[in-house]
């Protein structure tokens, strides 16, 4: 598949922070950053832009803040860099923080926000637009929308926003590849000036193939973590992604050697990827934390009784 | 996704046993068995129907071999056991040495084969036919056929053999869901009187989503193993099919319960699933023997020498 309209977003440090309260060493982040640059992915989403009010430095790292001095020192001196994004949930980031782009080493904000949040996110995404950032609207737990109301809020997006891209986010890695194909067409029919993007979690381990139906289907802006590193399950992997493209500009080497050297002994320390209670929220279409939960205690492998409580838990 | 006419065949110790040598307990075995015929499988492939006279029972363990004697100790007490089936290699087996189906617990033989050699499996299978067995012709490798030849060998299946099932085998796990979309078809069109069956390798994190892409073209025999065990990469997960299939008759908790308690402590000591170098060889459609012994060396983690090896070799 090559289609040079396709961007690249690696989600690595922002989307792996939920599995360590986003602390990365800056040491760790650069060498990201470089092996990112280099394999020529298009962006690179460091962490989010939280309030310093509202969560505590002692229990978050760095990157779940992103102040712009932490970024400089991610990014400096490095060539050829990826552009940087930084992700802002709904009521959590204080807005009067954010300089205009110019003054600042972000290129992208994107706007995680549920379907019935849509009014709020696009209010964020024009004020963010007008000092100059790209903006993307990520809707989260799109497997639990009304169609009707995701249809309402497609049509929001589509003509009140200046989104330049909107994402279908599979929160709980629950989707089959003949919802993305069904979502795709949706999306595309509706949002006739903007790009979609695909963000996928690997519950099922679905991530990367239902990346791929995305693209059959015509999205742009495809999210992957090297070596799916990410919460639960993780995400689509970007050294699988990378087999699929067929852009020369993407090479799969730099991924490959931050995989060896960072990537193999941080899952010695923290559990991402295919284990089976993240599997079985996927399966059942469930937010991952009580599987995140149950792994830190001593119960981690009863998977019986783990599958009975959310089954009970549905019909209650 | 329910239809009736799917059949669910476990294959975790033949695929798994290319791993070990075929050298698992019988009591391991019978485990499995257990799971596989209360978890509702219709089918177990328990190893090899190898000739004694070409490999050696020292080196290699019963399933390579699964004569009838053993297969009874396997599956003697089970209720509702799930039917056996064995898998033949083109000139690996003495023919003369199975008998027939009635004096057998055996159920089904599958002719494993490459494209080229359809018609040794034809006569193959249409001698175990003839002694009443459930027959298949697995084509191997099923990436690296050319067109013609597929095609020839597909209306050869049709027309001159006894077969039940012709499957498509992605042996090195490089196929992607486009592709087997076009498979399934090309299978579906010619294969007027037989069924089509699934044997997918998880290399790329493919192997449900293709397995699933099967099932929505017309594929009715589906290949799985538990916790995905199988050569290099492993296969299609059998937890993460029956996520998918909508029949009642399917219980996933046999599974879950199996896999803490047998297939979590082996994979301390057996290493399938998603490993790089394996990974490398499905994208490179590439057998994973040079994976699996690079594995095995101190240059395990060499991903990238692995990567420039592979694909150096590719153009001599």
């Amino acid at each position: 598949m090559f289609r040079e309209a396709i961007k690249v977003m690696d989600c690595t440090i922002r989307d792996g922070g939920l599995m360590n309260n986003h602390q990365f060493d800056l040491d760790f982040v650069r060498d990201v950053y470089k092996a990112v640059s280099e394999s020529g992915m298009d962006y690179m989403e460091i962490g989010y832009k939280n309030s310093r009010r509202m969560f505590s430095a002692e229990e978050y790292g760095l990157w779940k803040f992103c102040d712009d001095e932490d970024i400089y020192k991610v990014i400096q001196g490095v060539e050829n860099g990826a552009k940087v994004s930084v992700m802002v949930d709904i009521g959590r980031v204080d807005i009067e923080d954010v300089k205009p782009a110019k003054e600042s080493p972000v290129d992208m904000i994107r706007v995680a926000c549920y379907a019935k949040d849509i009014d709020k996110a696009i209010a964020m995404v024009n004020h963010f637009h007008s000092i100059g950032y790209e903006t993307t609207i990520n809707i989260m737990a799109i497997s639990r929308v009304l169609e009707n109301e995701l249809e309402e809020a497609l049509v929001q997006a589509e003509k009140e926003s200046k989104a330049d891209v909107v994402y279908i986010v599979d929160s709980f890695g629950s989707l089959y590849q003949e919802s993305v194909e069904y979502l795709m067409k949706k999306f595309k029919s509706i949002l006739k000036t903007k790009e979609v993007g695909m963000h996928m979690h690997n519950h099922q381990q679905l991530a990367f193939g239902n990346t791929i139906e995305g693209i059959i289907h015509g999205a742009n802006y495809l999210d992957a973590t090297i070596f799916g590193m990410g919460r639960a399950a993780g995400n689509c992997h970007t050294e699988l992604l990378f087999g699929f493209l067929k852009n020369p500009k993407f090479d799969i080497r730099p991924v490959l050697d931050i995989i060896a050297k960072r990537f193999i002994p941080l899952r010695e320390k923290i559990e991402w990827g295919y284990v089976i209670p993240y599997m079985i929220t996927g399966m059942l279409d469930a937010h991952p934390r009580t599987a995140i939960a149950l792994r830190k205690t001593d119960k981690k492998e009863n998977y019986r009784e783990f599958y009975e409580s959310l089954i009970s838990s549905d019909m209650d």
